[in-house]
């Protein structure tokens, strides 16, 4: 088959909407489609400071390689989570991404950092759940202490639907109140966005082959894994049948998000004793977790 | 396998809870499991006049079977649609089902009473849409008119976890705001219940059979079809693999109905100047889309 737009010889079958591209003008498609989004959701204004949070995985190096292409002022943090050889694999890969990308790369160590390594910590709560609290803290804490006007993460759209399909099959509908390509800053919140809102999984993997950026694929060997990816085979399995069901239903979930509002627990936010962040109780749950008593300076 | 009851051979597997029992122990799970559905949802009361709609399929055949022996003053109502060959044999069944039970049986025909049978009329409107517009006012017109207390219909859990499931897909939130077992009557619009509400179509199935029902299998020829079934094929997949899927969806909508009652379009109802019946403008939708020029008495 041809490209739609230059009759060369196609790289890729889009099915929404449906047409075939070869690999420059599928490039073309997708950062104008980020564009698009930036631009709709108002993520980003032309000289912010932003902070790209990367893992080593296809959706942040994507996130970094277009926001830099795009012509923002990119600099990525990985956080090494000490989880053996996967973490050290991770690092190699955000390493040579930086560099194809030629933006600085800052590195936060958990194990150096905090004495444990993800999963290490003999703790009741589950790995993932203070994995994600950890990371949130430490890249929020990082684009405050260094005057980062906005955090840019690789969420797509198979991540948002799945993730909203989660959370209505389990009516957790307190999570469901605020998610959304943009979360506004807040005090020491600082803005997060998501510019691959609208992107699915299969278009951020096409556009990093096409564009040759090397990501590492292994899953996280604590990856929550089962629930997570059969809904997102559901999803996927509805998109085969129906075009357009994943965006459609994320648009739909926008339009309708006002109604988990109410969900919100209107927690009145302190601050955390120990490091002066936003807190529910007398220490913030970073603090609380790791059981520090002096607040960690990211300021580099 | 045993009867976890009487160790007797088993006739069924359930899933959850996860048992095994005989075909004796089983209509009793299955009556105990309707008796229950209707105390906690405050359904019927023991001496009301209950009108079935009866289709001739096997949840509304269970519906009357079960209300009929646990007590309850049943009288059923079937629709002849005029559907060609399938309301013929549908009414067939019906009769049958009418018999072995014991309970009056109102018959009202739709050609016979229109000109036309569902599927004939020349419209723009869906066939499934007219026709559910047209059951739905004949059975509570009928129940009106003769002083029945409820009605009952044969919506089982995977009906209600579908139609949930699906709005949710679509947003359809306006939809979601009124759902459940039990819609109270008020004004001319009587009170309409659901007791399969919590039974999967898997164990209504196999109460048919264990208690002899005989029932039409075939589909309406003109039936939705593809995405329905897709949505319960989703949801018969997720639950086989965590057993209580369905209900504990159908009941975490439940405890999450109010949020989408803000939807609700409250529209002031008028009196249908031919029927006098419920009317959103100067007609109600039926004696409009039938184009009715005076009132249909139901009265026996």
């Amino acid at each position: 088959m041809k490209c739609r737009v230059c009759g060369g010889k196609a790289f890729i079958k889009l099915h929404y909407p449906k047409m075939y591209l070869c690999a420059d003008h599928f490039v073309e498609y997708f950062e104008r489609k980020v564009k698009r989004t930036i631009e709709r959701y108002k993520l980003l204004k032309p000289n912010e400071k932003v902070l790209v949070v990367v893992s080593g995985g296809k959706d942040s190096a994507v996130t970094a390689y277009v926001l830099k292409k795009l012509g923002y002022n990119v600099e990525c943090l990985h956080i090494n989570l000490g989880i053996g050889e996967y973490s050290e694999k991770s690092e190699q890969y955000v390493r040579k991404q930086c560099e194809v990308i030629n933006a600085p790369l800052h590195i936060v160590r958990i194990r150096e950092l905090l004495g444990w390594g993800i999963g290490e910590v003999k703790t009741r709560r589950p790995t993932c759940s203070y994995c994600g609290l950890t990371k949130r803290y430490i890249f929020n804490k990082f684009a405050h202490d260094n005057g980062f006007d906005v955090i840019a993460t690789g969420h797509n759209l198979d991540d948002e639907a799945s993730f909203i399909f989660s959370n209505l099959m389990n009516w957790n509908t307190e999570y469901l109140a605020k998610q959304g390509p943009l979360l506004p800053g807040e005090g020491k919140f600082v803005r997060k966005v998501k510019p691959l809102y609208e992107l699915t999984e299969r278009e951020v993997v096409a556009y990093a082959l096409a564009v040759g950026l090397e990501y590492i694929i292994d899953e996280c060997p604590h990856a929550r894994g089962a629930t997570t990816i059969e809904y997102k085979q559901i999803l996927s399995e509805l998109e085969e049948k129906r075009p357009g069901t994943k965006i459609n239903f994320v648009k739909g979930y926008l339009r309708k998000r006002h109604l988990f509002e109410v969900e919100l627990k209107k927690a009145e936010l302190k601050e955390c004793k120990v490091c002066g962040m936003p807190a529910q109780g007398e220490k913030c749950s970073f603090c609380r977790f790791w059981r520090l008593e002096k607040p960690i300076n990211f300021k580099t």
